[in-house]
């Protein structure tokens, strides 16, 4: 590929969809923001007024037509994540998708096929995967400072309650998918295998609103899991638990342990008359994973230039996807559900 | 009562043993230790050498004759509970009886008949009820600090690689009855609940020259927990992990989180050229919980002065013999198993 | 000296005294509360509530003559300690002398050399040498794992305000001497050299009531140190901060640095929704360093019976009182004070 | 001024300079990189290698004939600093020139004048102003959460040995200058306060190769502060420690204290068989700061822009090496020294 400016336009002006537009409209050499894509007008308008003079675009297909958008990243609700990618993928667009790739594993299937087909790159939004600690994390255990790897706990409890359309399961798969996607895939990533059974047990204990209509709606869960290669695998997740965003990793080894995370907003601490030690905590994944958003981005221009596999593929997606929907099962049927 | 000085025999010259008979020798008001009983001549000689001038029984059946002792610690190898504690209640002697209780409910229930039929009290040894640590945790969560809780999380890794006579699960319960005793019992006190049912996963990962024979040890398990009152339990233990004495809570609330236990065995942190912070690490439960330990002695003399019930009771130590032996059947049945 | 039990009868029965007096009744092997002294008929009724049974006597001449006592416990306001501790040397007592040892360098001579003479053991009440922290930095320091020692920082902050008597710098010394005697003998034993030359600099924040009176009383203090080995030292005091007993040493090495002291009370952490994590801080030194005085007790009655010197002597006392002048010296007189 | 693009040339593209290269040519809204200037060939080289296609002078005189360049970063050695800093505000040039300002109050006062004559904005580069963590930390001590603040402590440690330029202190000012100007200015900063009087004492303690020819110089320094407001300072400044780049500031109030600063490079913690906790160190200043050094540039930017006072104002750099100056002069006479 040339050494021309790659032009990246970011579909869905949320709150992820922001960090992506901020980032490549500053941060990433090699590329540049070539619009915004949202059919609310309210959230266009919004964002313009964080990055001023940023193209808008009403419809997603408009982008797709235009030759100064070379790649797109898919920040929009889950369920539009399969159509928008395999338009894209046919208007030769590469994509960054965010997680959780898609509703169900057929979906997940579809996109890959077609970023196949067309010849474009499908990087999905695993950033943590590009998070310097993590990285530290993996590469410790990869030296060997543990032993051999035993147990793989990932843990992730988000401040805010879930929206209302989270309520229904059968659409959003619940704080597994919208939530722990991120701890499926850490455990992948440190375990270095697939999964094999999980086995779930969840309950709502924060969303008095959804518990008439939405009796199997869950804002806490915790996931044991058997790994193909024999180890251990724990995932934890909560919404709504309002003290911070908190997002901490465990390996047990054969002879060590290694701990990540920090509930830590920042090293100051403030001790005063009554007695305790007072410190922020976390309050947004947004700040925790900032640095990490931008080495995302910075990945997925090198692997169009460099024209090599993502670091976080489709398949990651993909098996990410059958886990969600595997310990969802393991809720409903309170039983052990093994992976195909 | 009176108030003479309670005399207090230790069964078992063990490690446990011997912390018990420390204390009762110096460190709490109204009891003086009373004597050792152990059959091996050489623990009889080193706890001799540690306690000098200490009275010492080659059978526990001498102790329970002589009228020096009012109460005995049972500190032996679990097998052997059942029997030493029926036979101290027929002689009118009080029992603190270590953990875990016995091998299986029946035993349980057959040492709880004859503490109340004979009138003395039956305390087991459940010392974390009495660390200011895990007292200061509970006070908190009493005072609303983290909403109602949602979940908690114990978990207690041992150093040590297990004695050969804990190879057969059927003998000793593994891991769940010696490691996790405790974390069971933390369960039970932080949800204020029983166990409804468990669901664990185990393997032997560390424990190479068991493997042939004894294909059921497991050294390392993870068990999630539905609480008969709807919380969420999680419990995990290893053995032999070498790294540290690791004993953890974590408990989660619908508005917050408590967490508990510190790797660091003290203040100490040296930083030098090689660019890392080094910290020691909790070397074994006796450092750890020293002052627990002397707390539940207290409180063990305390409920005999005053005839109230103990802390920790028979009663206690039969749920965490139940949810013990439906851990290991979860874990060889592969399914989750509910407590009757 | 033979195996006999070593009587000890405190004298000064105010909050450290009762400590003494606690860890001799029940925790010093080879050792017993022979008795306190306290002119204060309230002080002995308190004492007693705390320690039933302990013999009072509410002139300590009393103790001195009684053949029960075989060693006391000086733990009076520091301007009776020559006294005190000459007139139990007379009678053939053994002395540990709280700190400050005196209030001047001339009556430290007297004391020592009273002790001399008649020759019973003077020991000084630095109990954090017998510190398992501060042991184990130590420790850590003589391995060499900082390399060589250049800058020696020791901290103390105590929660309350002083007491009306100690605003007359004249008579207490002032918070160097009360505070920061501690500091001072930390110093010299992680130096391992005298003090060569101190300045100072202080100012009173936080005493509104003793301005008028006492201009020259000072609450919070900094002093550097040049030791007579060439290290360089740090000193900082200060009364009245409420927020915790802030007890911490800094040591700077040539490639490295030891960091020892913690403001946490206990291992739990609170996090809830005002996204503040809690801890609680360390309240009383009483607390913090409860096990240190239990050892610095086990340590006397050692050096008693086996004859041997003091882990902490009469010079270590006399020294640090010396530094305390010199540093109250260079406070006044606003420049670098010379030791003699 | 208009909206175009402000075009920055960063004079001295050593460590220092390359950091703020990187940020204007990527991170800075509303500025762009118009190049670099330094006399070496090497440095030039390598820096196009990191920053492709970055226009190179080899005389930054060059520069400031060039219409495209509206702005300099001055951070070549200090010694350079007054003569670039004049001539680029004749040239009409905004100046954002790091720290120490330059080498004596005469320098830095010339260099305002010609700011002001010229009508240019000079901004001094003490970043920690714009800093996260130390932000938080003000603003903590603004909400009155430690009292009225009593003592500010601030702490920089370097890793590296000094270079052998810095040797003669009276060319370099010494560590003071060069290590420790942020901590003067976070004093100025905290206290709200100009400085009053200091006394320092100080030592080579890591740099044996100077000791012959420069038996002034030293590696390690203590210098206390006594602030015109009656407010007490502490600086303590090291190079060549190897241990981590180690910043931490301590603001003790009337009833609070305030600790920030983590010598900890990430959240990543390993235990392992030898039962040691360990964690890596911050390596280096340019991690630590990345943020508030991008920070910094906006801030430069956004005062240009607005035409309004710079956050760190060349008076803020004078102050500083009036107290650099009087910090040098008390370890030469060893006495306290007084601020005109």
């Amino acid at each position: 590929m040339s050494r021309a400016v790659i032009g990246v336009c970011v579909i869905g002006a949320g709150r992820a969809g922001m960090i992506h537009a901020g980032n490549f409209a500053t941060a990433i050499p090699g590329a540049c923001l070539a619009g915004l894509a949202d059919p609310s007008q309210t959230a266009i308008k919004a964002a313009q007024a964080r990055l001023p003079g940023a193209k808008a675009y009403a419809d997603y297909r408009q982008a797709l037509e235009d030759k100064q958008v070379n790649a797109v990243v898919v920040a929009t609700p889950t369920q539009f994540h399969r159509q928008i990618t395999i338009e894209a993928a046919q208007a030769g667009k590469h994509v960054l998708c965010e997680k959780p790739m898609a509703v169900n594993a057929g979906e997940c299937q579809e996109m890959i096929a077609a970023a196949d087909k067309h010849g474009v790159k499908l990087q999905i939004g695993f950033m943590r995967r590009f998070d310097a600690g993590f990285i530290a994390a993996k590469s410790r255990i990869e030296l060997g400072q543990i032993g051999q790897v035993v147990l793989v706990k990932s843990l992730t409890h988000g401040p805010n309650v879930p929206k209302p359309w989270m309520y229904d399961i059968r659409k959003s798969n619940g704080p597994l998918a919208e939530v722990s996607s991120h701890d499926i895939d850490t455990l992948r990533w440190f375990t270095e295998s697939e999964f094999e059974e999980v086995y779930a047990i969840a309950g709502n204990y924060r969303c008095e609103d959804a518990r008439a209509q939405y009796p199997d709606f869950y804002d806490n869960f915790v996931m044991t899991v058997r790994l193909a290669n024999g180890m251990q695998g724990l995932i934890c997740g909560a919404q709504g638990v309002g003290y911070a965003y908190d997002a901490r990793l465990e390996v047990l080894g054969t002879r060590g342990i290694l701990l990540a995370g920090d509930l830590r907003q920042d090293s100051v601490t403030v001790c005063a008359s009554g007695m305790d030690l007072t410190s922020s905590a976390v309050k947004s994944w947004w700040d925790l994973f900032a640095p990490a958003y931008a080495c995302e981005a910075r990945g997925f221009i090198d692997c169009i230039r460099a024209d090599r596999e993502p670091v976080v593929t489709g398949f990651d997606g993909l098996q990410a996807v059958k886990v969600v929907n595997a310990g969802n099962r393991s809720i409903v049927e309170r039983r052990p559900v093994r992976l195909d």
